[in-house]
Parts: structure tokens; sequence; C-alpha cells
């Protein structure tokens, strides 16, 4: 990287804190949710990714940990030096308070942090279920119009992960190769992912409300609850339900469309997908089927201007497609569909896409010099706002801002900070996550 | 008191829609977005799953439609009658505006719907990337406070859709088998649904900004910079930039920790998860396993209490495991699991669930009478507000709210309407979306 490209990667990086204390607080439209004040009871992936969404938008959120960290804090990918690029990359711009939460103390003193904190506080986003002393009933005692948002494995409060969640609703049943028997799991932790967006949605709406009208809100957002809604909306559930139908494992084929991968002569992957009439009418020409498929219309009886006939004859249609591929390379394809409306990409492997221009000269990311990781290019917001993203921002050192928290929050002198350190109470510093 | 101002007050005092058309727009913690107005100019999942979303908040969403639908109106699945269950279930809750998006009439009925709708409406929400006359600087010429949300396939304005996104980011190259060769698509269109989420959010958020300040915001929600953001988030991509590592293809197994799938003597496949090391200690107990572990731990000098050991031996700790499970009965490994902190379910189809007390007693979903589909079980939003859901609302008829709207906002009087009707500048009539 030249110094010049460097350069602005930190502009655009924007300036760091001068104190270290991360939140930048001026209102503006990248900033939205500037001046709010949420705290995050937090482990895993969906409240995490709760809190640091609304760190993009301005918030300031402190994360509370237990000393020595929460169950997510060893969590791999690791680095070859042992710190966790998934903890820091869940806790991008977010504040770090660690206390004893095992202690009356430890507990009293985050309940005061998250209630005890301005008319634009008062938010808890929390994961850590079935906790009396931060439930809603024992804050909304010290703080009425506080704003309790809980992420639970289930409604009924017991405990469920993305992937338990995700067997029991159906999806593995129905992904991987057509010729495979046997639960399929996808990789992307999806209920996680959705279920924390869900989560800082509502958390903004509940500040809409709270600003009108004074009232806090008690929401729960459940893991199952987010997946059944999710299956239920996409139809799989509602077609179950309507049609006592079982959709069938596809493999690469996409359900009522046609869209299929392909191997090209020099064994590159690409999916191509036709959503119109004129997409596959396209993909006919580009791979000089037209004609055949013409032919085979009129043989059949079918119409494949109808995106469901196209999809009942998928396995011929491919069969034609699969030639030309297949006598192609990946780059001849490439220029061929370019030129098409056809929909398609070439698969990558994440290594691949880290070296492309579509990361290394993309704004949505920026240099990052997170002290466990080193220099590394890491995404801001995907939401870009009058033409900027929010970008990128140093996740904390567990426990690094908790002496600023209980001072400049709580009001604590450096004396009783330095008590309760002493007493356990609090993290007795900053502590390597890397260390356990 | 200025014109915005009062609007304002307005939407927080809350008011009913005064003909009972169905927007209920009192303000309440469940409805914290009532009195916004925010039209949707869409198709597929991401840009209508955000407007439902906005509309189980409380906004009144109007979907805009060219004469005779969108790409997506006969989206399978599909009834046994050919309604597109895909369609109804991304609309539930919104109005239905029918034009004809080909003529300056029509496109300047919808500018001035879209920008002439009071100090809580100029919201455009669309992933029709490219039309100029709902561009950003088109309507924000008639509306300089217009709030503009365009998803697009990538941050250049080109086309990618949710299938083509994930194939260029890296998933399908480590989901499914082991064994296998080639991409792995999962299902659940993760993109689009992150997407959507995403740019709801932006929109509440948008809306805080310009009720502070007046002013309105430009957003752009590309996909591929979703699923960028969330690969980096969740340290896919991080990894493979720090570490030069790729991933392995796993198969169901969990990266980084122990997590598995096992089948049972009747042929029931169930998730297993230990994400902290009594997880495991208890999967070891409950299977019988306890002592060969202990006796593995010693031999292979393994400490089973770090997660990243567990991961290194998975393979010889499910050979261990799966004896128990192919041993037991489906009913007693269920029985067994329930008594420990393992986490863990079953595998199940979509015609499963559907059948079960999580869906049928949950009050998540809700008996919607949906006319094109019949009576059935719909969800509302996942996210509970003080023990309530945003139930699910039928989804219009294509068109149904034509004549409501261009009277009601745009005070046209019925006259006017029906010349419009008659010239094919709106929907003639509501149209039935099979029909085409």
């Amino acid at each position: 990287m030249g110094d010049r490209e460097r350069g602005q990667r930190q502009a655009r990086a924007g300036r760091r804190d001068p104190d270290g204390r991360g939140a930048v607080t001026e209102l503006s439209a990248l900033r939205p949710l500037a001046g709010l004040r949420v705290v995050e009871i937090s482990s895993f992936v969906a409240a995490p990714l709760a809190g640091m969404t609304l760190a993009q938008l301005g918030a300031d959120v402190i994360r509370v940990d237990p000393i020595g960290g929460a169950a997510d804090v060893n969590r791999w990918p690791l680095t070859e030096q042992g710190a966790s690029i998934y903890w820091t990359g869940l806790n991008k711009g977010k504040r770090s308070l660690v206390a004893d939460l095992r202690t009356a103390e430890g507990q009293d003193l985050v309940a005061r942090v998250i209630t005890e904190s301005g008319p634009n506080g008062g938010i808890l986003l929390t994961n850590a279920v079935g906790r009396a002393w931060h439930g809603y009933e024992a804050l909304a005692r010290r703080r009425p119009d506080l704003i309790h948002l809980e992420i639970s494995g289930r409604a009924d409060g017991s405990t469920a992960v993305d992937y338990t969640v995700n067997a029991a609703t159906g999806f593995p049943l129905v992904t991987g190769p057509a010729e495979h028997q046997g639960p399929v799991n996808h990789v992307v932790p999806v209920w996680d992912v959705t279920c924390g967006l869900y989560a800082a949605l509502a958390i903004t709406a509940a500040v809409r409300h709270r600003d009108a009208t004074g009232a806090g809100s008690r929401i729960a957002v459940p893991l199952d609850d987010v997946a059944l809604a999710t299956a239920g909306n996409l139809g799989f559930l509602t077609e179950a339900a309507l049609c006592g139908r079982e959709r069938p494992r596809l493999g690469n084929a996409i359900y009522g469309q046609y869209g299929q991968h392909f191997t090209s002569a020099d064994g590159v992957a690409f999916m191509v997908v036709t959503l119109t009439g004129r997409h596959f009418r396209d993909l006919a020409q580009v791979t000089g089927a037209a004609a055949a498929v013409a032919a085979l219309a009129e043989a059949l009886g079918a119409d494949f201007a109808d995106e469901g006939v196209r999809f009942r004859y998928r396995d011929v249609l491919t069969g034609l497609f699969t030639t030309w591929f297949r006598e192609h390379s990946a780059a001849d394809i490439a220029d061929a569909l370019a030129g098409t409306s056809v929909l398609w990409d070439r698969y990558r492997s994440f290594a691949e896409v880290v070296a492309e221009p579509r990361v290394t000269d993309n704004p949505l990311f920026t240099v990052l010099d997170q002290p466990e990781l080193g220099e590394h290019l890491a995404p801001g917001s995907p939401v870009s706002v009058n033409g900027e993203h929010s970008p990128a921002r140093v996740a904390p050192r567990l426990g690094e801002h908790t002496a600023d928290i209980l001072g400049a929050e709580l009001g604590l002198s450096e004396d009783a900070i330095a008590e309760l350190r002493a007493a356990g109470a609090v993290g007795a510093d900053i502590k390597e996550r890397t260390s356990s």
C-alpha cells in the first residue's frame, strides 16, 4: 500500500478519539443515534452485533463483561498469537467495562451504569437471560422509562443457539446436494445476525416512542421466533401448511425459477440466475442454445416464458447449457456473460475475496489498527448515508474503560475505584483477552 | 408552531385513520413508527421485507407496482390455484398502489405520493435502481428533507442478487459435507433478509435525525456490501486476510468448538453443540463416555477444557459419542439430553415445524384470512414489546388502494381518478395477481 493510499484510508477511517474513550457524539446523518447510551451484557453474535450496529449509528455502547470475559472471549477464529478475531470483529467501536457479576456490589455498579445515565441512557441490551439483578423488573424499579431488550433462545426463556434453532426450523433438510442424505447446516449464523439486527431496530424504534411519550419498553427477541417468522415470511412454513408439500432438496438450483451453478473448462464455478424471461433468453443466446431451447419448448409443449416451467425442466436446461460452460474458459465465460442481462458471479474463497478491489478499494473497508490483531481492512457499516460509511472503529480491550466509566458516569473518585479494584468488584486492570 | 412541528405532534399523539381504511396509526410501544408514511417501489425480498418490517412497527407503507405487478408477482411458492405465497408473505400489512411507471403521468403521480405526504412522509424505499424519475436528485428537488433509501446489488449500482452475491463472498465453498466437491449454496436468502433489516433500521434512524434537524438523508444499502460487512464482522474475511488461512469445509461440525449432528437408532438427526466446558462434560457424561474422554485426554495430552482442543479432536470425539446416539431411540436421547446443559435440538422438516406447538401455540402466529390463500397461521413481528407481538396483517391485492391513495393523499376527485384509470396511468381496478 502506497503512502498516499494509506493516507486516504486513514482519512476515511476518521479521527481516532483523542482520549481513547470511544464515543464520537456529534449528531449527523451518519450518526443519527449520537447521544444515546446503551449498555450491553452479552456474548457470542446476536447481542454483540446489535450493540455494534447501534454504535455504528453513533450510540455510545458499553459492553459489560464478567472478570476474565464472557464465554465468547476466546471464540475462534484466533490469530496465530491466540487473539480472538471473532470477539474483536463483533465489538468494534464499543467501550468495555468489567465487573464481578456474581457479587451484589458488582451487580449494583452495573445496574447504576445502566440506569443512572441521563435522559438518553437507560437502555439495556442483553442475551444473558434469567439473571434477576438485570431483569426488567429490577431495573425498571430504579428507572421507570427503561428500554430493556432481551435476546433469548426461545420465547419461554429456555436456551437455544443459532445451530440448534436452525436444525429445528427446517432449512438443513433442504440444503445441500440433491443426492445427499441427512441434514446440511449452513455456515453463516443467519439467525444470530438477523436477530441482532431486529434487536438494533427495536431499540431505535423504542427510543422514538420514549422521546414522544416518556415511556420505556420491555422488548423480547427470541432467536427461535426470529427463525420462525423469517421462514414464515419467505413462504417456507406457509407452503408446508397450506399445500402440505415438502420442498425438495435442490442442490444449487433455485426453487421456482431457473438458476444453477456451472463449471468452466478450467474448473471455475459460476452461479447463474435468470429471474425474468429476458434473463433466460439471454442465457440461451449466450450459450448458443437458443435454437435447442426453442426446439425443446415446441417438442415438450413447454412455455419457457413461465418461470415455473423453467424450473420444472431445469435438468434438461442445465444439461443443455453445461456443454457451453464446460467448453469455455472462465475468462471467456465472464466476458460473454458480462454482455447480457443474466445474473451471474464466480464462486470465490474468502482468501480471494479479501484480495479483490471489492474489498481493497471499497470505502466500506478502512484500515483498522486493532492492537491484538495488527493493521487490517475492517468493515464499517454497510449502510452509506450521503455517500459516507460509518467506519470501523477499534474494539476495546477487556475492561479498558472500567475506570473511565465509573469515574465519569457514576462520579466515583479514584480512591473509590481503587478500592473496588482491590476488592475484586471490578476488573483489576486492562486484561488481555488471550491470557486465559 | 410550524407545519413540520405540528405534524410531528400529531404523529406522536397518534391518530386513527378517519375512514378506517387499514392503517392503525395510534402511537404505542408496539407501534412506535405510527404516523410515518413510507413509499416502497420494490420487488423480491430485501426491499419488501424492509417495508413490511416498518409496517410491523406501525408505519403506513405503500407498495407501488407497475401495472400487472413487478417481477416478483408470480414468484414461487404458489398455491395450487396459482397465488404467490411469496408475494403475500413479504407484503403483509401494506397498502398497494398501481400505476404505469413507464409514462410521465404515472411517474408524476407516484412522485407526488412520495413527496406530498405530510411532515412524516417523504420517505422512499426502493430496490429499483437507475430510474432517474425516482432517484434522489429528482425527488429531493420536490422535497428537500427527503429520506431516500436505495438497495442495490453492488455499491456501483450494478445488478447482483442474493444468490450471486453469496457465490462471490465465500460461504458456498465452506458449506456442506466435508467430502463434497464444488459449491453448496444455502437456501435461506440471508443477504436479502439482512439487507432488508439494515434498510429498515437505517430509515428509522434517519427519521430520528430528521426529527432533530429537519434534514433528510440519501441512504444506500448494497447487497454486496451487506454480505462483505457481515463476513468481515464474523471474522471470515479477517481470518483469511490476517492468517492467510482458508477455512476448511467442515460438514456440520462447528468451527473452533465441539458441535456435530448425530443420528438415533430410529433414524432421527440431532444437532448437538457444546460452547463451554460444562456443556462438553455434560455431553460426555450423558453419552456414558466420560471415562473414555478422560482416557483420551490423558493419552493424547489433550486439555478438553479448551474449546480449540475439542475442535482439533472432533473426529475421535464424534466417533465416541456416535455409538450412544446410534444405540438409543430419539425419544430416549431427547429425554436424556433434556436433563443436561448441552445445547441440542432435533432436525425437523418445515411440515413438522408448522404442526408443532412452537407455531400453533405461539403468540407470534395468528390466523390470517388472506383472500388468495385462505386462512392460515402467519407470523407477525418476532419482536415482542411489553408482552405483545405486532400481529400479521393481510397483504393487499395488487392496486387495492390506488383510488384511496390518489383521493385522500393527493386530493384527486373521483372523476379525475376515473380519467387516470381510463387513460391507463393507474391500475384500472383491483387486479388479481394470478391472472397474468
